[in-house]
């Protein structure tokens, strides 16, 4: 018989588990296969409801634009280098993914966090303008000296953006989200802009933070999100690597090793 | 000047980063966002090559299966318990995720294997019953107790088999895939159940397992495509607990820790 | 030739190593080898000089007081459970480690900054016992329900305690550290324990705290510290988890599974 | 009431915790503090008995040697890269204890294996200098093309041999080991050397293995000893770097990247 503290400390509303019979969000899991792609699966799994075709398309656009950025993002190095070190490819995942903290992976969480501060001005009746400044006042108070979610190290302009905005777009014009986030990040990228000669445009994070704001996801799950993204690429380079055969692979070639490190 | 030998270091096919441009196996980024879902990109950066939409499909029913096996899965419950030790949600993923190894996220991996191997002996002119056979019976030699892929020590049907075979069985008739590893695993299926009065049937990793195997990824990448999989899971119950609100949750309620322990 | 730029990125003053010669922190490995034991050891490597032997005694009595306190702590569980999955020991004991964060393995961290800011008024001149007060209202002003350091859910009082701080005060009557964390720490607890029948005495993360603080390592170190304590635990539950011969072990034994999340 | 049931599945013998009582390998623990080394407390823990102080010294020794081996190792580029990314600093410490895997960090616990069954061989009566032969030759014969714990592809005599291997001697001319995997270990040297011009002398994982296994670790346990010692550079370089004040550090420096990645 179960003891019924133990079941209350590990119950869960996310699955159900009986002999032969396997439950997730309330639906018998035969009637899940074959019928939910993986994207509306993701969303049902976090939400507990399915998503409209729409919505699926939406979130699956955010998940395509993350999965990579190359071997200097930290992340990527990692798994590539913890590939040749003689641990399974789940081990060599899992060191990447645990990178994708606060700076790395967190700034769409944060934009997301932005945004609602925003919103939840207008909804108090500021003007746009106004609550956007606001913010970024409040902002640049704490210290933050770059906001989460606009500019980048490396892009001028982003290529992610604009295709990625471009659908939140569509989306507003046939009803399927509101449109509020997108408003509210178009007048941070706005008020950020005035002024300067070179602009610091929206990029992945920020785009993406509009998707998933806009679909209602809860701004820690921007993170998460990211993680199912970015390890799609992180697998991709750690299986490329290992096709490679090398060895405790370093961050520097050992070619040029020698005196670098004398 | 970039020094060629760093260029070498980490040169890459997967992705290629330049200012304001962004290709993923050679596609640009742009083109992928919105006209790509999120199962097809997963193939498409670990193949280097777009899947038909039946692929696709296939490929996601296998993902969409493995998703959650409920919180006593090492996996499920690691990830619960560091989402309440103060740790960013991808942390808590990471411990998780770690765990999928050779026992717990590597029977897809090795079932692939023992499928290959079968079909290298038919390859090599032996009928399948024969060569099912002997491979069980090498197996076996080597110390093998259970063959990966098949029985449940909690379901004596696994719910997931049916569903998954019966895709595959679709798609071996519209000539998707070729079906020589659904056949090896049914003769497998076959060869454990003679005699026996409790059948040993496919389990989800034998039957994502035909699916990966089908669609032509070596077998280390079942395991790699496992652990997207139970990402999903992964994620949705460590978003479950947090909701909850513990702190440094262990195994065991504390209502009945104090004996416990004692 | 190496790029100084390469050399920049990755150059440290913890080592040097050249063909046949390792130095750390200056001093040649075979320097250091049966000459320095475990402990000095880990405080040369983290501050660049050698320790007295009174400071090694007493940072190595906190780490033996950290190495364990049962599987019912999530990093303990975490390391057994991940033991029976398939990987190797050492990502058995990453899984665990990862676990130790701002709730699990960060009280000490922040018991260390909670020290510091009351040191911090004294120097300005506010009395102990004001500046004590004063330090608490601030973190209770901010939501902090428990202080770090104080009060344990299981003992009512941390056995470690008394032997941890008869050390430290034996340190200070030696004139090997200066005692005044010490002195901040015993206030703290008077100072929750006034008017309390039931009183909240220092827990094994205070006690620690107060060692690391008064030998001068920052807060951060004081996590860094615990890791490698409580790595010690890890390692010893998770290699005896293995010799008991599991597999994929859950958190609930599965006699009362079927029932428990049927 | 406790469930008998749950308090077998985490019952152990390494730590028995009850109110008010903390035991580890049955001593409390304030018997412990204060009076053991943080040594002596790692034996304890992993053999459930004391260690006399020269085999603590011996075992500290090896602890010390493995401290770092500078950026250029996968693990310790990873903890300072994650530590960059906004993890904590036992985030970045799990994901760089992840990559000891097996060709990182199993050299040693394959060494000890080697030894084990040259030992076994000599046991069963052949001499030293056969049975290593035969031993070297079934390795070669599995293709095992470097010997683990033997040869450095950076040190033409690594200086961690030498005095290592000068306190092994000593403990053996002192009784303290027995001296059987030194010889071992010795022999292997004298046949990989014999005829080449190159010798390819002992490294630090093999001169490890040697004290690890002479103080009756078994061989899994190398591997685990290593983490614990190399987890003091892992700790060191992630404090380091966070000092630096890096954000998101790749492994090539940011002035060579633009044409790097293009």
């Amino acid at each position: 018989m179960t003891d019924s503290r133990v079941a209350d400390w590990w119950g869960t509303a996310v699955s159900r588990i009986e002999p032969n019979r396997v439950e997730l969000r309330g639906t018998p899991i035969q009637d899940l296969i074959g019928s939910v792609g993986f994207g509306a699966m993701i969303w049902l799994m976090l939400r507990g409801e399915r998503p409209t075709d729409q919505q699926t398309a939406l979130l699956e656009a955010a998940l395509v634009a993350g999965v990579d950025h190359g071997p200097h993002a930290p992340s990527i190095a990692v798994a590539r280098m913890a590939a040749t070190c003689g641990v399974g490819l789940n081990n060599a995942m899992a060191s990447a993914i645990n990178t994708l903290g606060d700076s790395h992976g967190g700034a769409g969480q944060e934009c997301v966090a932005l945004l609602d501060e925003i919103r939840r001005r207008e909804d108090a009746g500021e003007p746009l303008p106004a609550a956007t400044d606001g913010v970024i006042a409040e902002w640049r108070g704490r210290g933050v000296r770059y906001l989460p979610g606009f500019g980048h190290r490396f892009h001028s302009r982003d290529p992610r953006r604009d295709p990625l905005l471009g659908l939140v777009d569509k989306a507003v014009a046939e009803g399927v989200v509101p449109g509020h986030h997108l408003r509210a990040a178009l007048a941070v990228e706005t008020a950020l802009n005035r002024g300067r000669s070179s602009p610091v445009p929206m990029n992945i994070d920020g785009a993406t933070a509009v998707i998933y704001a806009e679909l209602g996801f809860p701004a820690p799950l921007a993170r998460g999100l990211f993680v199912l993204s970015r390890s799609v690429g992180i697998l991709a380079h750690a299986w490329e690597e290992i096709g490679q055969g090398r060895r405790n692979k370093g961050p520097i070639p050992p070619a040029i090793l020698p005196t670098y490190l004398g």
